[in-house]
C-alpha cells in the first residue's frame, strides 16, 4: 500500500553552481555536458549583477548510463572549476538523500511529510524518526521506519545530542528536518550539520521571533500569521529563509485558532521547502535562498 | 466629470457600542432602535468572552427622517448607555467625515485615495492635502482641493506642526491620512488627534519596523513582503493594526522592485482601511481593532 | 491516542432563520432568546434588500440547562416563527450530525476529513466510510469506524444506490460528504438526502464542470486552478457553492504536477465546508450559500 | 513631471526561440553569442519533453556596441535557426514597442496602463489612445498623447475598424491594448494583428466567457471572482491566456460591489500581462502562453 518510490529517470544529473560572473559561462557548462553525452534538460540561472556579480546556475541534464560515466565527469569537470573559480556539486537522481525527521508532541509536520513522501512526492529515503515524546510511534513504524525515543530537556541536552549525533552517524543521514522539534539545538550540534538541517517556524520571519510566536501574533493584534522554512545556523530563527507563506486572520480568532490555522500553514510551507531541497533546487549565498523552483 | 458624491439614504445611521457582556444586551438595542422607528439593516458583534468579558456591537439603521429625529435618539440613549455601562458613537451618513491626506516625495498612496474618492468609494470630505513637496500640487488643485505647502525638516518639527494643526482646526478635519508622509510626527501632535490618524507602512508588521523596511527585507531574504495600516499612537509603528496584505517575491527581486510591487500592496491595503474607518467599521480595544467588515 | 471530542460547552444552541424582512424581527428575536434564559453569544445577519427583502440569520446561544428546556423553546417559539413566516431550524451542540463519507480510489480527502476530526476540528461522529475500493479500509477501521466496499459501476447502479441508501438509514446520517467518490449519483439518490451532501469538484466552478477538470485546464492554459465544495443537486456540479479555493500554476506545471498542486486545494476546501455545515454556518437560498463564518 | 523613460541599457538584446527539443541546443546558442561578443544575463527555457518535444528558450544578453553589430548578428544567426529549425525573434532594448490603447467608458484600467507608464515601469511608447467615449480626452491629451474619438456600434462596424486600422497604420502600433473596450472586434481587424492584441475579459477564464460576467458570478453565487489578459484571437474570450488573477467575494457582495473589487484585480492583471509583452517574456504555442517571468 505505501508508495515511496518516485518513478524518474535513473539517468537524470544535476549540476549547481556559484562563481563570479563574466562572458562565457555558459557556453562552457554547455559545451561541456554536450562532449559528456549530456542533455541539458532544465536550466535556471541568476546573477547578482551581470557586471562583475556572482552567478548562479542549475543545470538538470540527461545523460545515458549516468551512473558509470559519473565519475569520469567529474573528474574532467575539476579543470573547468578551477579556470572558472567555481564552487559546484553534483547530484544524481539515483542517489536518494537519506533524510531523519525529529519532531516533538505535535505531529502534523510529520504527519505531512510522511503522506507526501508516500505519495512519492519527496524523493529521499525517510531513514529515523527520533522523537522526545512516544506518540507518533506506531505511525512511523507501521511505515517500517525506526523511531528512536529519546527523552529531552536542558538538563540532559548534552547527552541527548551526542545520542542524536550517533544516530545521525548510524544511518548515514543527508539531511535532517526539524518538523516541530520544540528543544533548542547546541550551535555544537548544529555545526555538524552545515546547510542540513531545515526548520519550520511557526511565524512570518522576522516578524515574532523566538517562542510563543501565536500568542504573540494574538497580542499584536495582526491581520495576517504565517509560517517559515529555514535552513538551521547558529543564530536563532536566523538562517536563510527558504519558504513562506501566510493566511488571513481577524480579531474573532482566538489564539486556538489561529494554531488550527497556522498547523495548514506550517504543513505545506515545510514540505515545499522539503522538496526543494531534495531535488537540489535551493543554493545559499550570504544567509539568503536562491530558489529555482 | 468628478463624481466623489456617494449615492446613499440619507436616512442612515450607526451605532457602535463596547459594554461589558450580559445577557440582555442585544434585546435592549433591538428594542430600544424599533421604538425609535428604526430598522437594523447591518448588525455585527463581538465578545472577548460570552461568560463576562467585553461586548463589540456595530448596528447600522434606517430611520425615516433620522436628520429630524436624532438629537432626541441619542438623548434618550444616555440612560440605555449608562444602565450598561456603553462607551458608544452615533454616526450619520449624512454626515461625511471631513479628511486631510498629507504626503511627501511619493504621491502613489495620495493619488489611489483620490481615485477612490472620485469613484465615489470613499465617504467622505477630503478637504485639504498638505505636503513638503511640491509635486503633488497640481492634481489635487485640479480636482479643487487645497494644497498646502509646508517644508519639513526636525530642525523645524515644532513650527511646522503648529502650523499644521492649525490648518486641521481651520479645515476642521476628522480623519488625518498619512499616505507616505516620511516626517516623524511628536508624541504632542499624535495627542491632538487620537485614533483619527491612519498610517500606512510598508511592511508586514511587526516585521520591519522603522526606517527602510524594503531594503531590510531585500537583506533578511524573506519570501513575502507586506504593507500594513494602522492607527498612529506614539510609539513608532506600533499602533492598532487596521489591514495588512502582502505579495510573494524571490532572490530575483531587487530593493527596486521591492518597492515597486510593494507600492500596489501599500495602496490597497491604505485605501481598504480608510474604507473601513469612514463606515464606522473599525472598533480599538487594547491595542487591536476589531473590523466590522 | 484518538482524540475526536470536541470540548464544547453542551448548552450551545443554534437557531437559523430565513423570512421576509421587515422592521421588528431582531427585537423579537432577542426578546424570545431573552425570555428564555438564553444569551446570544454569536449573531450574523444577512438581509437581500433591507426594505422587503429576504432576512436570514443565524444566531448561537448559551442556555443553562439547555437540553431540558429546549422542546419548550422550540414549541414557544412556532408562534414567533408563524407570525413572522419564518422557515427556521433550531440545532444543538450535543446533538452531534452523524456523518458518512463515500470515496473512490483517492484517498487524500478522506485522511484529511480523518485528521481534521482526529484533532476535535470537525463537531461530528463519522459513523460510517463506504468505498468501491478497498484502499481505505485499514486507516478507517483503525480508528473503529465502519467501513463497507460496496463496488460499483453504472450498470449496477440501481443496486448500489439501494444498498447505500439502507447503509444511510441503518448508520442514521445526517451529512453525506463525497469526498472523491468518482461515482455519479443518480437524481433518485440526491432526492433522498436534500442539502446534505456536500462533494468536492476539483476545479473552479462554473469552469471545467464535469469529467476530466485537470486535463481541461492544461489544454486551456489557465494560470490558476482550483477546487470547489458545493451542496449536492440533481444538476453536476451545479449545486449552491459553498467554498472555493486556487493556487497558481505555470506553463511548466503537467497535468500530473497540476493534480498534486490540486489535490492540497481539495483537501482544504473540502475541510472548511464541511466544518461550517456542521456548525450549521450554511443557509442556501436559490441555489446560492450565504455561509455565516 | 512625467518620468516615461525606462533607465535601461541601451546594449541589451532579446532573442526568443522555438524549435524540435535535441541535445547540444543551449551550446549552441550560448556558443554563438560568444562569438559575438555577447554575454547572456537572463535565460529561461522550458522543454514539452526532453526527449523529442519542442524547446523554448528566452535569452537576454548584453553586447557592447549591439545597436552596430545587430545587423550582422542577425544575418549570421540565419545559419543557426535553419539548422536546428528555429523560429526566432530578436528585440533590442533600445527599439521600444510603439502602444495603442483603445477604451471605453470605463477609464481604470486606461489610467493604470498610464500611471504605470509614467512610473517608467512599461518599456513602451504609448502612440494613441482611441475611444468611442470623450470621457478620457483630457487625462490622455494632458500627458501629450493623441486622443482620437471614434464612436462606434455594430451598424458602422465596417468603417469604425476601417478608420482604426488606418490610424493603427498611421501611428505604426506594434502593440494594441484593449483597456475594457467593449465594442466587438471582427475578425477581420483581429487578423491585422495576430499575437499583437491584449484583452482584459473581467472573468476567470474559461467560466463566464462572454458578456455580463460580474453578474453571472452573482448569480452563481461564486465565492471567488477573478480576471483574465489574454491575446485576441478571432474566438471571443477563447484566445491564449497570459495572466489571470482572483480576489474573495461572499454572499454580500452585490453586483455592484463585485464590479469594484473586479476592477481592482483587472487593473493589476492587464498591467502584469502589458509588461510582461513589452519585455518580451511571451512566447505562444497552440493557443497556451509561456511566460519566462
Amino acid at each position: 500500500m505505501i508508495n515511496n518510490t518516485v518513478k524518474q529517470n535513473k539517468n537524470i544529473g544535476r549540476l549547481l553552481i556559484k562563481c563570479p560572473d563574466k562572458p562565457g559561462i555558459i557556453s562552457t557548462l554547455s559545451n561541456f555536458l554536450f562532449e559528456h553525452d549530456s542533455n541539458i534538460i532544465e536550466s535556471s540561472q541568476y546573477s547578482t549583477d551581470p557586471q562583475g556579480g556572482t552567478f548562479f546556475i542549475r543545470i538538470e541534464f540527461h545523460c545515458k548510463g549516468l551512473a558509470e560515466k559519473s565519475d569520469q565527469m567529474e573528474k574532467d569537470f575539476q579543470v573547468v572549476a578551477q579556470e572558472h573559480s567555481m564552487d559546484y556539486q553534483f547530484a544524481y537522481s539515483n542517489e536518494r538523500k537519506r533524510t531523519a525527521i525529529f519532531v516533538s508532541r505535535e505531529p502534523y509536520c510529520l504527519m505531512e511529510l510522511l503522506w507526501e513522501w508516500q505519495n512519492g512526492d519527496l524523493e529521499t529515503d525517510i531513514v529515523v524518526v527520533i522523537s522526545n515524546h512516544e506518540g507518533a510511534r506506531a505511525i512511523v513504524e507501521d511505515l517500517g521506519i525506526p523511531f528512536h525515543y529519546i527523552p529531552a530537556n536542558k538538563d540532559i541536552r548534552q547527552q541527548v545530542e551526542e545520542e542524536q549525533i550517533r544516530l545521525m552517524k548510524e544511518y548515514d543521514v543527508d539531511l535532517l528536518i526539524l518538523a516541530r522539534y520544540m528543544q533548542i539545538l547546541t550551535p555544537e550540534f548544529v555545526a555538524h550539520f552545515p546547510r542540513q538541517i531545515i526548520n519550520i517556524h511557526h511565524s512570518f520571519l522576522p516578524a515574532f521571533i523566538g517562542a510563543r510566536p501565536y500568542e504573540r501574533a494574538f497580542e499584536r493584534g495582526v491581520k495576517i500569521i504565517g509560517a517559515t522554512s529555514h535552513y538551521v545556523t547558529n543564530d536563532l530563527d536566523e538562517g536563510p529563509i527558504i519558504e513562506q507563506d501566510i493566511e488571513r486572520v481577524d480579531h474573532r480568532d482566538s489564539i486556538v485558532k489561529l494554531k488550527k490555522i497556522g498547523r495548514q500553514i506550517e504543513r505545506r510551507v515545510l514540505a515545499k521547502a522539503v522538496k526543494w531541497h531534495l531535488e537540489d533546487r535551493i543554493l545559499v549565498e550570504d544567509n539568503k535562498t536562491i530558489v529555482f523552483r
